[in-house]
């Protein structure tokens, strides 16, 4: 095929897969729900008509390859995800699977040149669904809690394991904690996904190569707790302001954020929920309370803890300065995870090669990447530039960015020895 | 009377008034209601008990005096509003009413050579019922507007016209803004009351006399709005967070208000609402909006309007640094009242006289005698320590210290020629 063909195919398969999951003005794929399972039987007729193998594993993933390509070695995979949030947008997770399967053309005339490959359709990875990400990567490397089946649809009706049983999946073996695959038995893992914020619109970067997945700490809830009273009969010098103290916490911790910045460390912080109590504020009562939410992202474990220890010492500051409390309620974490060096400059050097930018870029959301390189197995991105950022129904990714995404992924494998190395294979 | 038959009255009236108007904890005296007229009601009962002269005027709010003393000149008048908020403390008001009666007994004997003595028993000064404060004292005075009286009940039945007509008043001269006593015809306001913040407590001062009450300036709601996104993957400079906006403005604001303080200005600042709007937010979302309501108070209205230009200054430079704006509704302001100078001086002496300290403080609370100053008849008024705010159930005024309010009160009068010049008559 022509790379226009390619183009062409790329975008029928997109579209035809955005008609069997078209929800109003955007696209839904429920995981291990209806929208999924229409998403990848709209792949396997493709895979069909284009004479290409496909397989499901006993997860329901779907798994293509070149039929004539049956060496032992362990492939090169090339995936992500087909679910999508509800109401979502058409490009996040599926881009990476029809990526995957116009490499898998790109090489097919010369396929011997080049490692093994496999490409990978993922289910499960959106959070939004049963309130946890990576169901699908995490079961097939059998990491998934059993404890996680038990998880409630967001409707509150059915749990995840009941959902996996109606989709056919061997949920007895994912509740034993039965990987598919192991470290020993994937060679790399190479996800091309949209980025889902604004950084590469802004830099006009059409590709862009990650480095990290931003790791997290998290407090969903802290309470501030001053003491409420007349706004207009208690003197600054006896005030417990809770939002004042809030308030300060805040803007003291934005000036650490661009210190740390300026040091060249990576970091996000987002207070995204914060408010006085509405059952008892009042435009002339001082705040007694104040609840927020706390959340700092790095790709750097050292960093995360660091910055959330200095928040730790400044609660304790404003504490003593203000007559306030902080309670906090429990931390959650959330591990950074690592691109592999390897793949990281063979990506780049495909990059430069086909006169796209070398850059590269941490990736703030999480990916099922960062489940296959925190389960010891070389992984690597290519982000795609993605204009009003993604879980809705404005996504918009430019074919010709993605075609060079698609370039990007063909170039690095094509300097790849035919037998990779792959990591040692993990006990069984 | 002995003093300790005076207090021992005084305690009882309290006690009286607050049996009749129990609500569990608390008591309930509905401004033009039930527990507002009940109270009228054994006021009136002591009054024939002791003697007093008492009298409903056209608007229901109840007058005494000695009944020998008919000088036509124009009285001192004391008093407060009997009403409270529902479940409420029984001092808030009250006890302003019963000192009067006290400082009538304890000039009993020598009432010659004290200028002339109304009490006066006010209803309807609380907002909580109809959203309006005032509306007894500010209808005496000719002041109340005809629109008022369609305000509706907070439970949504009834107006204040009705309820007013229901009372008995002659709701017609209200609506007509007839006046019932003008400037000329008091010689001065003295009000007694309870403070409503922590700093006598603080201070340990049993009394104070007040300078000034607090204006105010307002806002309900200020949007700031911002650009939501992923919390991982924008970074700091392409955010547009308008939670971090609205803490920098508070903290900045809060310094302003340190220095001012330093610089001997008298200022009460607080936001006691602030919200990340509850539809769309979440801890890993950039807050796209918070909606916030902001209040300065002063005795100063020059130092209410340059804090306010502060205020607007800096949400300005936000905008620009922060790439937000924020959207400003209906500005609300009350005007601040000054308190007679001359009474003052007279009160001050008289807490020296008693040993008490003769300590000044603003209320930062509205108070009728802020509706008699702004009317152009000299007020001055009195406060009395007090525990745990007002409001509430849980006010606690300490007899012995009321007692000394009543002494000041008493000191400053006897200290006045018995000729008070009143204010020019107001126009008709």
């Amino acid at each position: 095929m022509t790379p226009g063909e390619l183009k062409q195919l790329g975008q029928r398969i997109l579209d035809d897969v955005a008609v069997a999951t078209r929800d109003g003005e955007g696209i839904t794929r429920e995981s291990f729900g209806a929208g999924e399972e229409q998403a990848l039987q709209v792949l396997e007729r493709y895979a069909g008509t284009l004479g290409l193998h496909a397989e499901r594993d006993r997860y329901q993933n779907l798994w293509l390859r070149l039929p004539q390509d049956a060496r032992p070695r362990p492939p090169v995979v090339i995936g992500s995800h087909v679910d999508s949030v509800p109401l979502g947008g058409n490009f996040d997770g599926l881009a990476g699977v029809v990526a995957g399967i116009l490499v898998l053309l790109r090489l097919r005339e010369d396929w011997q040149a080049a490692p093994p490959i496999r490409v990978l359709a993922l289910r499960g990875e959106e959070s939004a669904w049963y309130g946890r990400a990576y169901a699908g990567s995490l079961a097939l490397l059998g990491k998934l809690p059993r404890s996680a089946l038990a998880l409630a649809h967001r409707s509150g009706q059915g749990t995840l394991g009941q959902a996996m049983a109606d989709s056919g999946i061997d949920v007895d073996a994912i509740a034993r904690g039965e990987a598919l695959v192991g470290a020993g038995d994937i060679a790399a893992w190479l996800e091309l996904h949209i980025e889902q914020g604004p950084v590469m619109v802004a830099r006009e970067w059409p590709t862009a190569v990650v480095t990290g997945i931003r790791g997290n700490i998290r407090h969903n809830r802290i309470r501030c707790i001053g003491e409420a009273g007349h706004s207009g009969a208690v003197p600054r010098w006896l005030r417990h302001d809770a939002m004042l103290a809030v308030a300060q916490l805040l803007a003291r911790m934005d000036e650490h954020w661009r210190v740390l910045l300026q040091m060249g460390m990576d970091l996000v912080m987002t207070c995204g929920i914060c408010s006085t109590l509405p059952d008892s504020h009042a435009v002339s009562v001082i705040p007694g309370e104040v609840q927020f939410s706390f959340e700092v992202r790095s790709q750097d474990r050292d960093t995360l803890e660091r910055f959330y220890a200095l928040m730790q010492q400044e609660c304790n500051a404003l504490a003593a300065e203000r007559g306030v409390r902080f309670e906090l309620d429990e931390q959650l974490t959330s591990s950074p995870a690592t691109m592999d060096s390897e793949w990281i400059a063979r990506l780049s050097q495909a990059a430069s090669a086909a006169n796209l930018p070398a850059e590269t870029i941490p990736s703030g959301a999480g990916h099922d990447a960062a489940v296959f390189a925190n389960a010891g197995i070389p992984a690597a991105m290519v982000f795609i530039r993605n204009a009003n950022g993604s879980h809705n129904v404005h996504e918009r990714m430019d074919m010709d960015d993605f075609m060079a995404g698609v370039d990007v992924l063909t170039g690095a494998i094509q300097a790849t020895p035919t037998v990779v190395v792959p990591p040692v294979a993990a006990a069984a």
